[in-house]
């Protein structure tokens, strides 16, 4: 095959183009290569409290965040068994594979999932959370992804957030790991009770860390609730994180890397410009998939943490995933739980620069090429551009 | 101006496409950062030998190549302080800015200089080196670019020494700072006397270290030469590195870190294939220039180092690079000498990609079409695109 013959004798650099992990910022890799401070000084204390109040900003809420040492998935069980007890009623949105987790854990803990499913690529309307609310008013708890990475579908959390704060007894907990620092979430203002944050994402530092951001309400639910727990007890991580420590020993590389990637969007002029770059990538990449025939998989309800796209006909999606790995070395997402071998996905978020998503999308035009996919080499280039050009004026 | 309203708000990471200092490869930073070893000590000549053992298999010869802790000028003038006496006549080929640094480093030490002059962007052909041996045949020594960095243009290094090699007393020196590594460079095959190579360009290091070949040849010229020399005398060299030390003390990280990047070419199978990537990046670039309207500087010479290319019509070459750095934060380099701000010049050698440069090619187009030039956006990367592969099939 051509592209065996002709890959082994060009230089090609890693690069990740997946949704979580995402490219490390240099900062960051710096601060983890340094000497390990002691948890429990007044000098890693001063470090922890800066990451809270940069987390804040982040997040825009003035509400606590908690800085939890496991992946985004520890993050969102430890939200859901913070705010529900066992038989608790829960309705989980489901558009892709991070919605069924949302199922899934509520179901591990013994909670009564109410599942509202939406087509993959598709999101669920507020007005079915609405809906579903006023048909069960046990329902304690309200589940969502900002962005389902699965399919890059992106939920209208200011709207359900709209239907959810006008009721006392439920909350609603926003699995923002891969949307938060690359779409619009304003945590406050929007009246969002749970916020979840994996560390692999738009903050561009390795997984391991989790953020978890908690209102009134939800430390009001947190104070009913009876779910077991111990290493995702947050009432317990606020007590210790109001002195900046944690309650356990905390992934303190992780934590100082914290810092220096918090400071890094604070220097790009805050989280609203690193939304905006994700949008101006996401937009460019949308422009070139169009020109070069490669459907979306959420056409109206895409986000702009990553891009998911079908080959075009003709073509397979997992060639198109392994040429880009085994050519350039450039490593995009195939398909996950029912779009498994029908797609790629392309991120945005985090640490992408518009030299990084151009350079991509002219070695996917090259793979196409081989593939046998027709098109004018530049199509997607020449929308790309005319779509960067625009957003940027 | 539009661009300086776009800037602040994309993320913008910082490459450098200049000719030297060339991007670092991942291995040779880790090596960079490792604790420091002593130069005096088994551990670190068995590190210096590989690294000579490297160098050879690097520039294709059985002769001695010694590093040297300096620039690669101080390379140029060790290797002519080593081979010529004070008043000697010598030959410098002069199609640029280094090969005037070949006359003015000869002037220096008191050698009688005959200059044989190219346009900027030419080469001189090998027949005038005959030319002027037969003219004077007291020239102990030929000084010519491999690579002539200020303009991209190729000596024919193999012609030249077709010409010197016959001739007992002459010895041929090339410049081959940013030539190695980039372009064919036979030492032995073509019989090369005296080779000059620096750390920061093809082999992706840090500048501080030069690497002089010497033939056997250059060695029975360096008996000879009585030119003052101490640090760069490089008989002494020889002596203390068959040792596997240098006569003084070395840049240890430096050399340590040159290991990783010779085993990062040898991994990529060796320096033909680093010579083959810059040569189909060198020409996917140029067929982007034609495509774009930007004329190359060295059209008839050109070499794969790096492309220098004048502005279109209408726009300025400063402007061009400028406008890179500000909103896309790449560096690509501006002219030197008589060519100071008339041509931008984009490298090829070492650790580059061909993602890197189609990525670039992009922010380039981008950059002219803000700058008012006319032509269809994607122009040039369909060019890139069709040249990488039609040269990788």
């Amino acid at each position: 095959m051509a592209i065996e013959r002709s890959s082994p004798t060009m230089l090609k650099k890693s690069r990740l183009f997946t949704p979580g992990p995402t490219p490390l910022q240099p900062a960051v890799q710096e601060a983890l290569a340094r000497p390990i401070l002691h948890h429990r000084t007044d000098e890693f204390r001063a470090v922890f409290k800066e990451c809270t109040a940069g987390l804040k900003q982040f997040l825009k809420t003035d509400d606590e965040v908690l800085i939890l040492s496991c992946s985004g998935t520890g993050g969102m069980e430890a939200a859901l068994v913070s705010v529900l007890s066992p038989g608790d009623a829960m309705l989980a949105l489901v558009a892709g594979n991070f919605g069924e987790r949302w199922a899934a854990i509520g179901r591990a803990h013994g909670m009564a999932v109410t599942v509202l499913e939406a087509e993959w690529g598709d999101a669920v309307p507020a007005e079915r959370v609405a809906e579903a609310l006023d048909r069960d008013p046990r329902i304690r708890g309200v589940f969502v992804q900002l962005s389902e990475s699965s399919t890059g579908a992106a939920h209208d959390v200011e709207a359900i957030a709209r239907v959810t704060r006008g009721r006392k007894d439920t909350v609603l907990v926003v699995d923002a790991i891969s949307g938060a620092g690359a779409m619009r979430l304003e945590t406050a203002a929007w009246g969002v009770d749970v916020v979840v944050v994996g560390s692999q994402k738009a903050l561009a530092l390795p997984p391991g860390l989790a953020f978890v951001s908690m209102s009134s309400r939800a430390w009001a639910a947190a104070e009913r609730a009876e779910t077991p727990r111990f290493y995702f007890d947050l009432a317990r991580e606020r007590k210790a994180q109001a002195a900046g420590e944690s309650a356990f020993t905390p992934a303190i590389s992780s934590v100082v890397a914290l810092r220096a990637a918090l400071a890094f969007v604070a220097s790009m002029g805050g989280v609203d410009e690193l939304v905006r770059n994700a949008g101006v990538l996401g937009a460019s990449t949308r422009a070139a998939a169009q020109a070069l025939g490669l459907p979306l998989v959420a056409p109206r309800a895409h986000g702009d943490a990553l891009t998911a796209l079908y080959a075009p006909s003709g073509v397979e999606s997992g060639a198109i995933v392994k040429a880009l790995k085994a050519e350039f070395a450039s490593t995009v997402a195939g398909g996950q739980g029912k779009l498994k071998g029908q797609i790629l996905r392309i991120a945005h978020l985090g640490y992408y620069d518009a030299t990084d998503i151009l350079g991509l999308l002219a070695t996917l035009e090259i793979v196409l090429r081989r593939l046998g996919h027709r098109f004018d080499l530049g199509a997607g280039l020449a929308a790309a551009e005319a779509e960067y050009l625009r957003l940027t004026p």
